[in-house]
């Protein structure tokens, strides 16, 4: 089943010819979530061929302009483009009046529903659900209120082998009995699901971390994530910088995703001021070793 | 003196790959001013390294996001990259309360000044004005309420020919009402302006019409204008259309220029429904000869 993330800008605060700023697609199982919205979010999606209308959610960090000035301009395409179908958006509240003060004066009645929904939490929270994952949210530690999202993939149950089926004659209600864990009776022998069954598929789990400074509150959060991202603004030269305009260093990056167990980390959001991305590998790597670097139009495996 | 407009943007409102929503830098004897600021305009202008900070004024036409979603984005980032000295933005007065829960919303306090001028008008005025030239505004014809810009040149003095200051031994008073175009006595002969002065340079001016529909009462406004930029959303074949979106036609822009008498059309704003913008051309040149085609990163000389 596909779970990846394409990245569509991955700069910060002030523009460069190099980087977008922050947003990216988040694809589980051929459901898009948007992350973030940054100026030309638009437009860095008809750059990757990534259809506007198959993105129904929509999930903003926070209200620094790099991170949702993009979100306006494709509310309103999508609404010129003909969108019939929900949009969902999440984010704080305010990001609400934003959209409806830039409707209004623009006249703009849009064809379909937008449903807002804000966030407001101190602690991790569920905040959508259909049958194959679920997205979860929890704080940041930046100027503003700041979010993070994570999305994870339900468990799934296991698969009931054909040949055990067949050769003992297994009914569907005794093979949703084993695929819940449940032994039967058949042809005089007990089945247990670990003998029936394939070895069940693991759940995948993706952590975006927008906007922090180090935290190690987040850990518990994104704990075991088979992916995460975490911005790294800075190097740790400019550490004292990190800490008073609460980033995060590429070094602490990587100990967060050390300290949380995760898998992998990607990492992103690089200050205008360096030249060379490659420096936020390397000192990353100090740290911890299975680490990459966001680009734009680069797809990640969860 | 230099007097040109650089195309940022000259898209229309769905965003494609091939253009960027309406943007121009107008520069006049190198002060530059920045007419309309749809999303993307800060990287567009990164992109033709014009300097952020030399930009002092900020025309926006109408509250369509494709003229002015990249505003705020650009007030932030003259703020981060240290901008000292005031912004002078004009627009319709509601572009204000966009500009300010912006920076409400992401708690940004700026450390320059921004003035903001509301534009509501049914006629033609003033509203710039410096040694060397003037902005005017006047009202186009749109689905809301929106605004044309007139950058014009303001008449220089003729320049005194040195070789008529020597013969007659010329005093600077005298210099003085030669060039207000007073004759002067001077070794018992009348000196005239025609006579001592070399030809006056002209005035030049630009008109930018951004969104309008095929409008004569626009005429007066932009009457005579060395250059004219006329939107030209759609072909003939889409008149219709036009008229219901408040949009014009190529040939409908090409007879307000004929109707204007200007010297030169520029027309852009191409809808993303065609491929091939030289269309626009070959059905412009059928009504007025001297016209060329917007598209980003040209300069065109006024």
């Amino acid at each position: 089943m596909t779970f990846e993330v394409t990245i569509l800008g991955c700069g910060a605060a002030t523009p460069t010819s190099k980087h977008a700023p922050t947003a990216q697609v988040v694809n589980v199982h051929d459901k898009l979530f948007l992350v973030d919205c940054g100026e030309g979010t638009q437009m860095q999606l008809r750059r990757n061929k990534i259809k506007f209308q198959k993105i129904q959610h929509i999930f903003i960090s926070h209200l620094h302009g790099d991170h949702y000035l993009g979100l306006v301009g494709l509310i309103s395409s999508l609404h010129l483009l003909g969108k019939k179908s929900d949009l969902h958006i999440y984010g704080p509240a305010a990001l609400n009046d934003l959209i409806q003060l830039n409707l209004k004066v623009s006249q703009t009645y849009l064809e379909y529903e937008l449903h807002f929904h804000p966030i407001e939490t101190d602690e991790k929270m569920r905040i959508y659900e259909d049958r194959t994952m679920e997205v979860y949210t929890f704080p940041l530690k930046h100027r503003i209120p700041c979010y993070g999202y994570q999305f994870v993939e339900k468990e799934k149950s296991p698969k009931v082998r054909k040949d055990v089926i067949k050769e003992f004659d297994l009914q569907p209600s005794q093979i949703l009995a084993l695929k819940k864990g449940v032994s039967v009776e058949a042809l005089g022998k007990t089945i247990t699901t670990e003998f029936a069954c394939f070895p069940k598929e693991v759940s995948k789990s993706y952590s975006f971390c927008s906007d922090t400074m180090y935290w190690e509150t987040l850990v518990p959060f994104i704990e075991k994530s088979t992916m995460l991202y975490h911005e790294s603004t800075f190097l740790e030269s400019e550490k004292l910088r990190a800490k008073q305009t609460f980033h995060s260093t590429a070094k602490q990056a990587a100990t967060i995703a050390q300290k949380a167990e995760v898998e992998k980390l990607v990492i992103g959001h690089y200050s205008s001021r360096y030249n060379n991305d490659e420096d936020f590998l390397t000192e990353a790597k100090t740290v911890f070793e299975n680490v990459q670097l966001a680009n734009e139009g680069l797809t990640f495996k969860v």
